[in-house]
């Protein structure tokens, strides 16, 4: 399933996603008049009654909205806490950004947050902070949805904990980070976290997760992998990160970028007001933002 | 005003403390029938409704409670986001910390946030996760509460976002916070935001803030220190934590902690099951936390 929440006018709503024929059928038309009024809503009932996730949508009729007539937002736009994300989990990354990497330890993986005020539209506009920072950059990532609440989750059963997946992109002020070492401010700008279309369940992906990830400025390739590069898996950073520490529905946990980033670049490459930056990932679709003053 | 969130059996209710006395009086005795139904209600109310700050509580009658009758638990419970934090904000802990700081830039707020499960009751047991982590660690801190919302809030005007102060004790597994770089994943395991008691409000404290504060484990002291020797004051470190970045009512600042912590002793002294660690900051009192497997 792909389902998304999206506004008309201004009035929000989700619903379920027929993206090969453009259309969505709004949640009431879908699970009925008593549909939960968010798609997190959803997400976190589904743990609990399998049968939401069974409801099979009827045939496109005239409820059915076309995705054109709506602006679709970020799948969960109001996260109930900060998103999880992790660094240097693709080695050609980690060399980009580090032009000594002898003495790099990549046991353990760099788990960070981002602000919730940093969750914004997959085609909305992005605010370069122009007044804060200097430095801002894209990173092209998948992000795991978290389906269910668990802790001390063992690797062979991580996957059950998975909801779905989505597109964001990490932007990060280069300068921020670098200043206050540790990455939390230089990633949480407000606006620094398009997400989106749409969440793609589980079971439309074949696990082990092999996804191609590209991203483009203004046309031009700029990051193009696959998310079989990880250096820990998908179950493997949910296991670790919920050591401890309790995971709950409707969490969001960004899987790390690869190579590519205008950091990487020998000057530095720096977004700059109206360059346009899109994320493609297999199978899910595409985010692209413009960035502006 | 002290204004404190507990329970009576399963019933979660909050309302005004007056320590002095030990009595608190229920926000519906206080407020009225329409109070808020949690602190964190009132204070997002009562940015934009002053009157909420100006009611007077009636005399001590048959509707308040002997504090000893109630469970304190976190003045809020359950936080809309993470914890901001800030890591390195007393020079003494910094040296303790750092055998060679001669390279160290200290130019810049260190933030980093604890995920919202770590927050506990200000007298609850705190579990050691002795499965995921060998060196846990206290670290006394005075915490801010955010009043209202703002971004690039000047540092003369810093003191308008602030609602009240809390203590907090910064439970930190060291192991974690070392492998992983990042700090996020060692401050952030289940129940290692210990806060309270209470919130005081800001009128209560003079500016600027300048409060002993103090830890003890098993009633040694290993901290003691005042929060006038911070290096970054309260209002920079609103300042510069909002560039960019929304603060929003009910969001928590802890403010750093000063030398003393466990892991400055040589050889390192980490918490084992049983111990006890309290936590005092002048004009708000103290909070008092087992550690247990």
């Amino acid at each position: 399933m792909y389902l998304a929440t999206f506004k008309i006018g201004d009035k929000e709503d989700w619903g379920l996603v027929r993206p090969e024929v453009g259309l969505i059928c709004p949640a009431k038309v879908w699970v009925g008049q008593n549909a939960p009024a968010t798609l997190l809503d959803f997400i976190r009932l589904s743990a609990d009654d399998k049968k939401l996730l069974s409801y099979e949508p009827p045939l496109p009729n005239e409820q059915w909205l076309a995705i054109d007539e709506v602006e679709l937002i970020a799948p969960i736009p109001r996260p109930v806490r900060n998103i999880f994300c992790v660094g240097k989990n693709y080695m050609d990354h980690i060399e980009e950004m580090n032009k000594d990497i002898s003495g790099l330890n990549i046991q353990y993986p760099q788990y960070f947050t981002k602000a919730t005020h940093t969750v914004t539209g997959p085609f909305a506009d992005v605010p370069l902070h122009s007044d804060v920072t200097a430095q801002v950059d894209y990173e092209a990532e998948l992000a795991v949805i978290i389906g269910k609440e668990g802790i001390n989750i063992p690797e062979d059963k991580a996957m059950d904990y998975v909801f779905g997946y989505t597109i964001i992109n990490d932007v990060t002020a280069r300068d921020l980070q670098q200043n206050h070492s540790q990455w939390f401010k230089g990633k949480s700008l407000d606006g620094f976290c398009p997400m989106g279309p749409w969440i793609v369940t589980r079971d439309e992906i074949i696990h082990p997760v092999e996804l191609n990830i590209s991203s483009w400025v203004n046309g031009e390739l700029r990051q193009r992998s696959n998310t079989r590069h990880m250096i820990f898996s998908i179950p493997k950073l949910i296991s670790i990160l919920s050591q401890g520490l309790t995971l709950e529905p409707g969490d969001i946990l960004a899987t790390g970028t690869p190579a590519g980033v205008g950091m990487g670049f020998d000057p530095p490459r720096v977004l700059k007001s109206g360059d346009v930056v899109r994320i493609e990932v297999e199978k899910i679709g595409y985010i692209e933002n413009r960035f502006v003053e």
